[in-house]
């Protein structure tokens, strides 16, 4: 068996209204999920003015982060053409997001969860989610 | 031109905490889904402990009375062996759900959204469905 | 954060192991896969001469226990015409199995995992996964 | 008619060994899938540690090596921008990969099956893969 650590809605919960702060700061109104150590989704917002299109890329992100451990701006260079991972964008059942916004979640080294923003720029979407980070 | 109104974020967070409070009450944690009126998710959770198949049917039941325009109860009846809809179930790129626990949500005449609960029985998630929308 | 207890692949072993042993002995070559607390693969066997619509049938008998935290037989039940869930069936990404075979794994009182059967009849995979379940 | 030559799962569970083995001794945990000369899964597991969205990516290595005959890192060649299968990645249902890490397997100059692994670089998942090969 293995003992396993996970964010509880109470953390997501947290973690999103910290990002709802920076993304009201900055302006730029997002969608935000949060996902657990499974990769099952355990909250969303879309706050009002964010588009529809980043509903899907915003849990997807979390969802990407999570199951490969690494940022999603990370990954996307390594899709790249040329890079090792090319062709990645899209892969498992259409759930891999290869642009920034999501960001794993570490408790000392352990992977917990996994925030994905979407709705801005790609460096919007990012420091959003780095902030949100921070009240983890 | 349509003029049209819609759940805020606001309204789907106080929505959403009404349904915390009475799932709590009942002891059956859920999974919470508010869209608007395009259908469109606005905000999710997953309270501890409920189950992860949950937030797909959380999520499709609100959208599925929004997009039905009735509960998810009442098409659940006319999607029977033999009833008008027969072959409803899963339509709709999968997401139409036939079973108890999505309401649309009215301002006035007007459909503004709707909420989908999962992870009791299907009187329960009706319930604390029911419960939620009196907070609107 | 929430503590969690989930299946190892050497736990994950074990139970096919004993799932094949079962299988042998009542002549049902099968598909036999374990999922873990998230509900993410951990393990996959087709025995030789196991149909190859059983594969997917095995892993998603898995996941559908793990997701909502029952057997698959009993979800089978409530989700006949008239039944509590009519309409359960292929909902969540089309993942969602109704037939028997998929079993949870508990620990103590928490959920760690889940073991899907498929190649026999319904009581023959049954009964591959309730041996298998011994085993853990 | 035609006579073929396939994979047993005694074959593709000695070849899932030899991969553990190598993935383990370069640190490296891993997905690792066998497909049939059919192209269907034979078997899979995921050491622990290895990233969930391995799972999907090590079986549609081994599905994709099977299904264009061809290691994936040499499809990822034909797959680049100005090459002659541009648009390759993610047909065929989502299902083609054109990263390394999956190698088809062949008995004389038969076809019998592929392996693929997912875990690490690409450089890793390609060198695990080519170890169990010689398992053969």
């Amino acid at each position: 068996m293995l003992k396993l650590t996970s964010l509880s809605l109470e953390d997501a919960k947290r973690l999103i209204h910290a990002a709802e702060v920076k993304a009201a700061t900055i302006g730029s109104p997002s969608n935000i999920a949060i996902v657990d150590a499974g990769g099952n989704l355990l909250a969303h917002v879309r706050m009002d003015g964010a588009q529809i299109a980043s509903i899907s890329h915003s849990i997807n992100k979390a969802f990407t982060s999570l199951a490969c451990k690494l940022p999603t701006h990370v990954l996307g260079q390594d899709a790249q053409p040329g890079g090792q991972f090319y062709g990645l964008s899209n892969t498992v059942e259409g759930r891999i997001i290869t642009f920034a916004g999501g960001v794993p979640l570490r408790s000392g080294h352990e992977l917990v969860g996994a925030i994905g923003v979407s709705g801005g720029t790609a460096e919007q979407d990012r420091e959003i989610a780095e902030a949100a980070k921070v009240a983890l």
